[in-house]
C-alpha cells in the first residue's frame, strides 16, 4: 500500500535507532507495555516504519525538557512512514499522526516536524488552492512580470467604516493592487463587518467602473463557522474577490469548509506562527505547515519578509517563499505573502534570493507613513520592484526615482 | 468599557516596561512607524493597556532566539488588557489578539501565555460545556464519590470493528465506565467508522438492557466538517453518548460547530499539546488553553497524569486538573481526562494533590495488560481509587486486594 512520509529533525540522548523506534511506535500501536492483539499481521499493515536516519551534530545541552541523564544529545534527520490505510483522506487524523503525541515523548530533547510527502493516492482527492498564485494575481489584474503590491489598513483597530473607505479610495487611486484588514480587526464596536464591506467595496467597484482595475481587498472573516460563512457571503454579495482567515485561530476544519465554497481567493494569515515555529528544535517548519494548509485550500499564505521587524531569519523566509511553488500533488502554487517591516528596500534581496514575482508584497507603515503619503509609498514600492527585476541596484533605483529615494531616506539604514 | 485581561510570562533583554509596551502596541495599533489616523481618541478606546508587571528572576542565557545583545535576560509576569469593543463575541479574533503575532516579537527571548480573564460582558454569550464534569459522569452512571474509570482501545490502529466490539464486550462486563478510540484511529481501511459504531454500540446497548448501566464510548469523529457532522449523527443514531475530537487538528471553529449540536458529551483530545506547551518559556499554559476550549463547549479535556510516561511534570498536571474546576463565567466545570502510563498506583497521589473525584481516570496498558486480563485491570483501578478516597495507603490497598496487588507487582516501581 502507498505510504505517507514525515520528515523530522530530532535531538535525543538515546541511540538514534531506538529513539526513532519510540516515535514510530507511539504514533501507531504504542502503549507503555505490549498488549494482546498487537499481532505481527496488524503491525505489518498499520505500524509506522523508519525509512531513514541521517545523523547530524551533537550538542552538550538539551534544547527542551526531556530525559536529560546524559552529557551528549545527538541530532538527526529522521523519516517515518505510514500506510494510507491508517487515515485515508482524513486530514485532521493525518495531522494527529504527523504532529500529535510525538511531541510528548521524553526520549526527545528536540523535535521539529519539517516536511512530509503524500503518495499518488492523494491525487485528485483535494482541490487545493482554488485560485493559487496565478489566479489570485489575475483576479487583481496584476501581470506576471511583477509582484502584487499590497498594504494593511492601519491603525489595526479602531477606524470606522467611513474612515476605512476613505483610506481605501486614496490607496486605490495611488495604484495599489491589494489591501487587507489587520488580523486584530474583524467586527469591532465601531466597524461592523457588513458596513465596512459595503463602503469599501463601493469604492473598489466605482474605481473598477471607471478604470477597469479591480483592487483586491482581504476582509478578515475570522470567527465561528456561522460568522465565517455569513461574512463570506457578504463579500460575495458586494462583488469582493478575497477573504482573509486567521488560520491558526479558526483551525483546519473551519478553513477547509470555507475554502471549499470556492468563490473567493483565501488569504491565510498565520498569526500565532511563532508559538509553533520560533524554537529551532520544537514545533513545525514552513514546508510541512504550508502543505497542510494547501490541502485545506488556501490561496495566499504569510511568509514574513527579508529583514523583517520580527525575529525570523532571512534564510527561513527564503525557504518559505520557495516552498510555496514546490510541486504538491496536482495543486496550484501558493501565493507567498511577504510582509513585516517591508518598505521596498528589501525588494532587491527578495528578488535576488527567490527569483520570483509570484508574490504579494505588502508594506504597512512602509506605504502609509511614506513622506509623500500613501500614494508616494505605493509608487516607491513599484519603483523598487521594477528596479530589482530589471537588474538595477538599490542605489541606481534611488537615483532614478523620487518616491523610492524618499523611502530610502525615511526607512533605509545605509 | 469592560476589558479582557491576558496574563503572560515573559523574558526580555530590555527594560520590562518597554518590552510590555511593544507587546501591547503590536497587539492593538502597531506597525513599525507611527501612521496618520492613530489619534489619541482611538488609542484610548482600542489600544491594549499594561495592567501589571511583576518582576521575577534574571537568567544569563536567552530561552529562544530574539534580540540577544545582552548578558542578562529579565523574566516577569505581565498582564495586558483589551476592551471588549475590539472583538466582542468573536473568539477566533480574541485568540489572534491574545496569542497572535506577539510570539514574533524579537524583543522577547521568552513568551508564554499563561491565563486570561473575561469580564461580565461574556456571561450568557457562550454555553460552555453542555454536560461538563457532573453531566458526563451522570451520562455514564458514575456517582460523585469516585472517578470514571476508562480505557483506550489498543493496539491504537488496525483492529477490525468485530475485534473492537469483542474487546468492548469484555471490558464492559469487567465493570468499566468509559472506553475510547485512540486519536490515531478514526476511519481506517479495515475499520470504517459507521460499522465500528454499530457493532460497539450494540454491545453497550445490550449490556444496558440487561443491567441498566450505560458505558460511555468516545468515538473519534475527527475529520473535516462534513465528516465530523456525519460521524456525530451516526453516534446519535446508535444511542451513543460521547464523541471524541482531536481539537488541535480540527481547530476551534470546527469544534465549536460540533459542540453546539449539544447531544453528546465532547471528549477533547489535545494531541499536539507538546508542540505549544513543552518549552517552559514559549507557547501556552493549560489555564489559558482550557478556557479557550471551554468557550468552544468541550466537556472533557486531557491533562496527562501523575508520573506519566511523557515529559510533563507532576506540578503541571496537578495545576491542569485543578484549573478544570476553576470558576469560568457561568459555565459548567470541565472533566479532566487523566491518562498516560496510569495503572492505579498513581491514584493515591492524584487524590492527595487534587482532592477531587471529578476525573476521568484512564489506563491503557494498565488495564489491557493486567496479569488477570482487562477485567482484573478494571478491578485493580477501582480498588486503588476506593483505597485512596477512603484514606488508605498504596501498601494497605495492596494487602487488601488481589487485583491491585497484581498491578503493583507488574507495573509498580517500589
Amino acid at each position: 500500500m502507498e505510504r505517507i512520509t514525515g520528515h523530522y529533525l530530532i535531538e535525543t540522548p538515546y541511540n538514534l535507532e531506538d529513539a526513532a523506534a519510540v516515535l514510530a511506535g507511539e504514533q501507531s500501536s504504542g502503549t507503555f507495555v505490549s498488549v494482546p492483539g498487537e499481532t505481527e499481521e496488524l503491525k505489518e499493515r498499520f505500524a509506522a516504519r523508519i525509512e531513514n536516519i541521517e545523523e547530524l551534530d551533537e550538542v552538550k545541552n538539551p534544547s527542551i525538557p526531556g530525559d536529560i541523564n546524559n552529557s551528549k544529545y545527538k541530532r538527526a534527520r529522521v523519516s517515518i512512514s505510514w500506510s494510507v490505510e491508517n487515515f485515508q483522506d482524513n486530514i485532521p487524523t493525518l495531522i494527529s499522526t504527523l504532529q500529535g503525541n510525538l511531541y510528548e515523548l521524553r526520549q526527545f530533547t528536540g523535535l521539529k516536524f519539517d516536511d512530509f510527502d503524500l503518495p499518488h493516492w492523494y491525487m485528485g482527492k483535494f482541490r487545493g488552492p482554488a485560485f493559487g498564485a496565478d489566479g489570485t494575481k489575475q483576479l487583481a489584474g496584476v501581470k506576471s512580470d511583477r509582484p502584487m503590491i499590497g498594504t494593511i489598513i492601519k491603525p489595526s483597530v479602531g477606524m470606522s467604516p467611513e474612515d476605512t473607505a476613505a483610506l481605501v479610495k486614496e490607496l486605490i487611486e495611488a495604484g495599489i493592487d491589494f489591501i487587507k484588514d489587520d488580523e486584530l480587526m474583524s467586527s469591532t464596536a465601531n466597524s461592523p463587518f457588513k458596513k465596512r464591506v459595503e463602503l469599501v467595496m463601493k469604492e473598489i467597484n466605482d474605481f473598477q467602473q471607471k478604470t477597469g482595475k479591480k483592487v483586491m481587498y482581504a476582509f478578515n472573516i475570522s470567527g465561528d463557522l456561522d460568522t465565517l460563512k455569513n461574512n463570506y457571503e457578504t463579500i460575495v454579495k458586494n462583488d469582493g474577490t478575497c477573504a482573509m482567515i486567521s488560520i491558526n485561530s479558526v483551525g483546519w476544519a473551519g478553513v477547509k469548509a470555507i475554502a471549499d465554497m470556492g468563490k473567493l481567493s483565501i488569504h491565510a494569515h498565520r498569526n500565532g506562527w511563532g508559538m509553533i515555529n520560533r524554537h529551532p528544535m520544537l514545533g513545525i517548519n514552513f514546508p510541512a505547515y504550508s502543505k497542510l494548509w494547501r490541502l485545506a485550500g488556501v490561496d495566499q499564505l504569510h511568509v514574513n519578509g527579508i529583514r523583517n521587524k520580527f525575529w525570523e531569519s532571512d534564510e527561513s523566509v527564503i525557504r518559505s517563499i520557495k516552498s510555496c511553488s514546490d510541486r504538491f500533488l496536482d495543486h496550484k502554487e501558493l501565493l507567498p505573502v511577504v510582509s513585516s517591516g517591508q518598505w521596498g528596500g528589501q525588494a532587491f534581496d527578495t528578488w535576488k534570493f527567490t527569483n520570483t514575482t509570484d508574490l504579494l508584497y505588502m508594506a504597512g507603515g512602509g506605504i502609509m507613513a511614506h513622506p509623500s503619503g500613501p500614494a508616494g509609498g505605493v509608487r516607491a514600492l513599484t519603483q523598487a520592484w521594477e528596479g530589482a527585476v530589471s537588474g538595477k541596484s538599490l542605489e541606481e533605483t534611488e537615483k532614478a526615482h523620487k518616491e523610492f529615494a524618499e523611502s530610502v531616506q525615511k526607512f533605509g539604514k545605509k
